[in-house]
């Protein structure tokens, strides 16, 4: 391993650890105003359940490779700028935006371990590939059902519209 | 076909129309500077051709549906925000930042299409339902050719990083 490659093993597993930490914060504030949406609220909170061992794991990979806690916070507004910018376009007080944003920040996250686990690999260090892949699983478990219940979600949320309800979660 | 529901698909095709617009300009930013890895800019050539025609469809939707195009503007710096806030994280001088920025920004389109057919089909407008499902399969295409292809472009780039070479695009 090169110093370069290992720089950005590194620098990648830090913009990991603060996407989970903005998904955990997205998904909690979304998770609060689910209100007329159950299945989807069960399904954020799992998931909040498990962006924080997600969060846990890439520490413990940071940690074994030797990187102290003091760049973190780097990484970390840099992902929260992005997340703004998602928040932006989507104001989440509306579930299908919501959704839309979701469906979007999970695929950021399966792009992201799928790059860790080449960059892992390429240097031989097994063990982040490893709590990487296990990470995906996860990542694409959420994907799948958020793709599966996008529809269902459009049309009850057109029905609460079409009733002149408040159409929001 | 109440009025609200007419709303949401109106200003979902107007989301989407501002979205392929960003698109464009993502993808042609990194046309140019993508001179390291040809298989990667051949296939960003032809999915900026897909985009264009992606927004003239929409547009023909948007027509149809007797929208003019006084608000597509808002529209567009909505998406913009979300745009930047994606450059500000990915500053795509670099390869592997750029095929995450493009995976998930294709995530985004995929999600938004499939929204747009279940709100299309809810309110019975199989033409908007067509046009999104066509449209749909070519994000879906270049989703699965970046997927395939992330580990090649991630190796590349680490092998590029080893030898000391500037490893940017």
């Amino acid at each position: 391993m090169t110093a370069n490659q290992y720089d950005n093993l590194i620098a990648w597993l830090r913009d990991a650890h603060a996407m989970e930490e903005q998904a955990e914060t997205m998904l909690a504030s979304q998770f609060e105003r689910l209100g007329h949406y159950p299945e989807l609220k069960a399904r954020i909170g799992r998931h909040i359940a498990e962006t924080k061992q997600h969060a846990a794991l890439l520490k413990g990979c940071l940690d074994r490779l030797g990187d102290g806690n003091s760049i973190l916070k780097d990484a970390a507004a840099k992902v929260a700028a992005m997340a703004q910018g998602l928040s932006g376009v989507f104001a989440t007080d509306e579930v299908v935006k919501g959704t839309l944003a979701n469906y979007t920040f999970e695929h950021m996250e399966i792009a992201s371990y799928r790059i860790l686990i080449a960059a892992a690999e390429h240097v031989g260090d097994t063990e982040t590939a490893a709590v990487c892949q296990h990470i995906l699983q996860d990542e694409l478990a959420m994907a799948k059902w958020l793709e599966d219940n996008t529809g269902n979600i459009v049309h009850a949320f057109m029905d609460r519209s079409q009733h002149d309800i408040v159409a929001n979660a």
